[in-house]
């Protein structure tokens, strides 16, 4: 499937209410425990979109736009939540989520990004030249991945709850 | 973690409601594709939810719970779906997984289960004795890996468009 902004913008807008419809209202008995040392929890991975929304993908679309002298992201920080995210609720998180994205969206709506606009590169800490195309795709397949990740780490805490059936439940065992 | 019903039917309830924020009004370009031969489509595991709200877990529980000479239970077509929802729409399944999985929930809370009750075993066809206890787990653990699934086979219709940032994506080569 070829990148499409009205395709991408599809996936995006649905997020937060996917988070929402997951873990508004659940304990945290489910939501605090993660995989293992420095894994997310289901907490962790909502204050990680958040993150996202600040630092990442509108913010180093705007530096690939604006074609400067230096067109280097800086690198994002995979663990900021853990301190960004202290003393708030999973409920604090979804607003925010919610909020940030529908601003994001808003922003890169008003852009109206041509395809050319589209093909214009920065430049990425770990692996060089990459269009602004790649970097929507990527905002949309990181969203995706962390709503798998998310509905993993909460099936991991009945791995043995299961019994026998962990051999039929491959997401117990990833 | 250990199985406790409340705890259970707290993520049961919600996967309805994730499956909706996930798929509704998303278009087919999106929904139906999935991962290669014999692999679902997030129509497929929607279809797949259905078809185990009528077939698989109130039933398997029911089994056990009567205690019968025969408490083996009859295998779950694991492909079903392709035939049941053709002709359906998303938006059809979207509405019919909810009502089961309602109907089914009112099923479990009036059954009051006692730990004595969630002891009791059945017969699965592949591994043998299985408690409820561990069926109802399974339910939990099933659903979650299905919303994984899903937001899984749409991350990888934009395998290539994501570009280098591939490497970073785990959810793209799974």
């Amino acid at each position: 499937m070829e990148f499409k902004l009205d395709q991408a913008t599809q996936v995006l807008e649905r997020t937060p209410g996917v988070f929402r419809a997951m873990l508004s209202g659940l304990p945290d008995v489910w939501t605090k425990p993660n995989e293992g040392p420095d894994t997310f929890s289901a907490f962790d991975n909502l204050g990680h979109l958040v993150h996202g929304e600040r630092t990442d993908w509108i913010p180093r679309a705007r530096i690939i736009l604006a074609q400067g002298p230096d067109c280097r992201f800086a690198p994002v920080d995979r663990f900021a939540q853990y301190e960004e995210s202290r003393g708030k609720t999973t409920e604090q998180l979804l607003d925010e989520f919610a909020a940030l994205r529908s601003e994001n969206l808003a922003t890169l709506r008003a852009w109206r990004l041509s395809d050319a606009q589209l093909a214009l590169e920065g430049e990425h800490p770990a692996f060089g030249r990459v269009s602004l195309r790649q970097l929507l795709s990527t905002w949309v397949a990181h969203d995706l991945g962390h709503i798998a990740q998310t509905s993993r780490v909460l099936a991991k805490q009945y791995r043995e709850a299961v019994g026998p059936w962990v051999a039929f439940l491959p997401v117990l065992t990833r």
